[in-house]
């Protein structure tokens, strides 16, 4: 009997062993892959041959059952690279991909992966996991797209690596258009979304769900265990639009941004990471606006955001708002949080902007307060005290407030009925977060309607016996491992890349400074022995490289009429320190691609010197850079300085997030001395930053038709302390924008016009 | 056994019944009550003693269960009464109230019965059972308040009898403020709504679930097998305002509105009666705004709405509206629905008012057609031909419209694709309906997304053995008897009275006349013989009367200066046929109450004079008459006419529905010779009406301030044809608003200034 049974067991494990052999279809080129999607029965896995798979766009269409899905698989996962113009569509009913990596390309489409192959056909019940899209931008930043679009019901994104999108649109969007998107259940988990650079205005979420239009829809998407690092692209990392979505147990690690419930209603945001460095002050938690959320057991660990990025933001509306604008927050639930070293973790009427009502609209002033929302049985730890736990934007008079403990070490801060000062201990908890866990057990924990649905704490322990607020429910050896990266994105690949240093490649001559340019590896150097380099054609600038001397070195160009001495392409990032750089007057010292800066350049000046250029610096449309510094530099004799006003189709884009004049000295720089432009009004939004400090602007802005000398209409950050204007003939220095963040000070103008501040500036909406 | 059996059996029977009179407690006043409240245990059963119950505030708290729940209840239903200035307010679980009679009164408070006894004590599984409320009004009519107002979940109103509201407010409200009343799937059931009276402008809808400040949220109400009969308040009879209500099963008979959509999406209007009588043109269908509606298994039967009121009218939307404005119409399902002699069912894009965008600001233009909407598998047949089965007030592009069928009995109309032409005949349903259910067999119905979930037809047959479109399957023997009234509301009650003639009450002297106006009983006639009544004081009208003569009965009426002769007061319908009157020149022939018209009145004057009056009729502020009708009389020598222009809060609300001038002389009244004023511009109110038809009009409107002669600004439907305008002073005889249904024909002018048509009047928002 036994034996039998054993001789059976061997048959049938072999029949199944064959079966799967069978099952699987090996394709190595495109033609193969479209037969054997026609083809394909349920059960059937469809393996793509390792290699470049370039120029495909790829429709998968099929029908697999629940127990025999069909998938389409890498014959090594990690193996298969998908690239040039190329693109993944899906359509039937359970479908798979797996293994696949999206690099060195684009989509020709709206999207790289959608869950449709076209308006009526649509993905159910079908997955995308362990795959990975790696910079795979659009050639434009304006040319906007999506890299993963979920349409359909019941799909999922799972342990896929993702990141360094540069272009506008969403990383991922669920698309809600139409009966059968609807309560789609969705599943975005396990994900490693990796770094999201800025992108320099709006457009750079890193999740949409839903859009305004279908803001009344049911989505019930799910978003938990995903690891968001970087995810920098703008001020949304999440940007909820549609109903009954939960965000939860993600960690958001080092984000410039925030978990936004931007349209949409009765969404729940619970057990979240947000994890900043205590520095960063573009670090955000959670902005809410609109009815019915509910925000419990979430971390806050050294989250430094202000106003809009606040750990909590509560917004005002804007009564009967326009269905793309902001609603009220009404019947919203803000429960069981921690916050530890995080600034004014409590802001009330976020966005309350009263003050610009002879600028602005009746439709965009925000004056609705929060009504019947609740704060309650919250935890605030400051290591150095905070004066501000609470900053009430506008009156909180529709918020309960109750229940809520701070531990401020000492510092006074302004009472509040529901704000109870203790001391409190912190508890590692592993990740190197320390956290109160304890000390608050007297405090009677407001019990507000429903609240016996929030069944667990932030790790998922039950509250039963408990009658505990904060996050964290007392608890022995809680050792998180929150950002150990195996546990998110795809097994076969790691974005942590070991540090080297680079080499130093010294050169005498001109022509091999120009070989060792070509030939030197991202992160080198090129050291540029004292004398004279006669460079006559433009150099590309497309790795991080740094061209140095001693400090008598000196590149002069006589390169063609508005060609750049550098060009810098995407990925290009130059560090040029110590050195001399002059032009025939009508060439240029630094500039863009004028088209295709499909990723950002950089640019750092230090202690070196610019002349006799048409411009310094010229910055094409759609090109971006995070950081562009001069220091201890000059820039003299040019036609034009610093250029960077190209982006005039008023979306409140940009062309660099910072931009740094420090201790330099301008002479004799006819017009655009520093032009640096931002159009279109967006409250939400925060860049981009320019400093100009220490420095001198001599015999500056002769030709400059506005008769101003720095312009930055619509830069939100402004800095212009302890400079020297002298002789520069102009009728502003500056004229900052007072309600946003634009100051002066201890500036000395001689013979140069004034600084003006004007509260509120007259902006073009953007919607 | 068996013996022992029944003595148990009836052992346990009378212990049954001891309990159940033990459980019960009788109560004879307002103390005894309260206590009675106060000590209810599970199981409870508060009796209310027959009588009249006056001026009490019940406040019915309790905790009661699911299997026992404390019931509050009339000694005999039908004989306990709740009168004076009383309410009812139920807060708690499982409590259920049945047997009483709201009336001769009104309600202290903003509503007659609440779900809720404080902001946070709301009801939860509670009932409001067999109950009537009668003509329950506020005093006066801009007073607004609700009869019933849902709060909590799991609240039903059933087999109800709820009729005669008039002044301001819904019937019958859901309130969803708060989380403690969302997705409340509250049950309003087996009622029957009787006649709700013409309000005269906007919040006189029978039932309205949430308001646009609540439209995010979940409501899951259902609104199913109750009777709507004459529900003629507004152009609402239901207004659905929130998320995932079922409105299903319901029969509305002769109500002048629809079913609307207003705010709020995925509504299920499903399996619902519409039925009219083939000429009122007040008698609505269904009016669908927003998002993810499924209107199926509906049948119209003699529906002769237009626009607005047409059968199905499919809104334009305005683009990113305002909450509380129109959002446009998407991924709307309207399927297997039946239309039997209803004008032009389907109407797209109704309330497209480009031509406007002059007069109106940008957020009101209704520019953004339907999307992603199927109208599809429906039936039309039409006894007389319908030239325009489709009105398309816009392209209707973003409609998908496919096997539909129409019996046009050979009357041509436009062909469209999607609209197929058929012999059908009718097969006799029951109720006075018959319907074509074959005929059509051959026509593939559009199989839309999620269209199995359409399991059933109209009269819940299976429709899984069946490929039919249209409302009702084919079927032998359906024998409906939908106007059946012991099928809804109370038991107790029914609103069906016989019809008895009044009686004639002879009269001589002036004396005489007053006392029998006095005793009479309403419907009475007052018959003057020949002669000349002095009256000295105002008649009080508060009943229907008729006063009349053979032809040469005078009254005349020396009372005081700003008296009527007739003070028409509530429920005053007077009618006056071949009478003089004649004033002193001081006083009044008609007036209302200045306040206090808690109900409507009536004033019909038939070959009559009117004289020397300082007002011929003077209508106050918030007092309504469905109808004022002067036929073939003269109104001569007064300082003014017939002045209802007192509505000026501009809030939409005018005095009368109707007022109709036909065969009339005025001569010599100064001025207000027509004055009838609304105010405030809503778009989708249609009302009042004027007609002036085959009148001369002499002399007249010298002292008018405003040079003009029929004043009727606001008023929607103006009709002034064949009359004659002969030495008016005046710049105009009439400014007609040409977008709205004004209109002049024949009319004779001399020495009268013009008539004048303004496309579009500039008129004060409303929202």
């Amino acid at each position: 009997m036994k034996q039998t049974f054993l001789i059976i067991s061997l048959f049938l494990l072999l029949l199944s062993c064959d079966n799967k052999t069978s099952n699987n279809i090996l394709v190595s080129n495109n033609t193969e892959l479209q037969e054997a999607i026609e083809k394909a029965k349920p059960g059937n896995e469809i393996v793509l041959k390792n290699g470049v798979w370039k120029d495909v766009e790829i429709k998968f269409i099929g029908e697999g059952t629940k127990q025999n899905p069909i998938k389409l698989s890498a014959e090594t996962a990690s193996k298969v690279f998908i690239e040039g113009v190329s693109s993944l569509e899906i359509s039937g009913n359970y479908l798979e991909v797996s293994g696949l990596f999206f690099r060195n390309g684009h989509s020709p489409k709206t999207n790289v992966i959608a869950f449709r192959t076209s308006k009526s056909k649509v993905a159910n019940h079908s997955k995308v996991t362990n795959c990975v899209i790696l910079d795979y931008n659009n050639l434009e930043r304006d040319q906007d797209n999506l890299w993963v679009q979920f349409y359909g019901k019941h799909n999922t994104l799972e342990n896929c690596y993702i990141a360094g999108k540069t272009n506008g649109g969403p990383t991922v969007r669920v698309d809600l258009k139409g009966n059968q998107s609807i309560r789609n259940y969705h599943k975005i988990i396990n994900n490693h979304f990796g770094p999201r650079p800025r992108k320099g205005g709006a457009r750079g979420e890193t999740i949409q769900l839903g859009s305004s239009f279908t803001s009344m829809s049911p989505s019930n998407t799910l978003i938990a265990n995903n690891l968001f690092e970087e995810c920098n692209g703008e001020v949304e990392i999440i940007s909820s639009k549609t109903n009954f979505n939960i965000i939860k147990n993600n960690v958001f690690y080092r984000s410039e941004g925030s978990v936004v419930t931007r349209h949409g209603n009765y969404v729940k945001v619970d057990g979240n990471y947000f994890i900043g460095d205590g520095v960063n002050d573009q670090y955000g938690g959670i902005r809410i606006i609109n009815t019915g959320h509910w925000v419990t057991n979430n971390l806050f660990y050294k989250i430094k955001g202000k106003n809009f990025r606040s750990p909590i933001a509560i917004m005002n509306g804007i009564p009967k708002s326009p269905l793309n604008r902001y609603n009220q927050v009404t019947d919203v639930v803000v429960a069981y949080n921690t916050f530890v070293d995080s600034d004014s973790p409590f802001q009330f009427g976020v966005g309350q902007n009263l003050a610009q009502k002879d600028v602005l609209p009746k439709s965009e002033i925000r004056s609705a307060r929060p009504l019947r929302t609740e704060v309650v049985n919250n935890v605030i730890y400051n290591s150095k005290g905070d004066a501000n736990p609470i900053i009430e934007h506008d009156k909180a008079d529709g918020v309960t407030f109750k229940s809520n403990v701070i531990d401020n070490n000492g510092v006074a801060f302004s009472k509040r009925v529901g704000l109870i000062s203790k001391e409190l201990t912190l508890t590692d908890i592993g990740s190197n977060i320390a956290v109160p866990i304890a000390g608050f057990d007297d405090v009677e924990p407001y019990n507000g309607f429903d609240f016996e649905t929030i069944t667990e704490d932030l790790i998922g322990k039950s509250r039963s016996k408990s009658n505990q607020i904060g996050a964290l429910l007392n608890s022995e050896n809680i050792k998180l491992n929150l950002l150990d990266k195996t546990k998110y994105g795809a097994d076969w690949y790691s974005n942590e890349v070991e540090e080297k240093e680079g080499e130093i490649h010294f050169v005498n001559k001109a022509d091999e400074f120009v070989t060792k340019l070509q030939q030197a590896k991202s992160g080198d150097f090129i050291s540029l022995n004292d004398g004279t380099y006669l460079v006559p054609k433009s150099l590309a600038i497309n790795k991080s490289i740094t061209i140095q001397s001693k400090g008598k070195a000196e590149i002069i160009f006589n390169g063609e009429k508005d060609t750049p001495l550098f060009s810098l392409q995407p990925y290009g990032k130059l560090t040029l320190r110590n050195i001399k750089l002059k032009g025939n007057n009508n060439n240029y010292a630094f500039s863009t691609l004028k088209k295709n800066m499909s990723n950002h350049f950089g640019l750092e000046v230090i202690d070196s010197e610019i002349s006799h250029f048409n411009y310094a610096l010229r910055v094409y449309k759609q090109a971006f850079s995070e950081e562009i510094i001069f220091k201890n530099s000059s820039i003299l004799n040019c036609e034009n300085g610093l250029e960077l006003s190209e982006e005039t189709n008023d979306r409140g884009d940009y062309n660099t997030e910072y931009l740094t004049i420090d201790s330099c000295t301008f002479n004799s720089v006819k017009q655009n001395v520093v032009d640096y432009y931002r159009g279109g009004y967006d409250e939400s939004t925060i860049g981009g930053n320019l400093l100009v400090t220490n420095s001198t602007f001599t015999n500056c802005g002769a030709k400059e038709k506005n008769k101003m000398l720095l312009n930055h209409r619509g830069i939100v950050n402004v800095n212009i302390n302890n400079n020297t204007f002298k002789n520069n003939k102009v009728q502003f220095v500056s004229i900052l924008w007072g309600a946003k963040n634009n100051v002066e000070s201890s500036n000395t103008l001689m013979n140069s016009g004034k600084i003006k501040t004007e509260e509120n500036l007259k902006q073009k909406l953007m919607y």
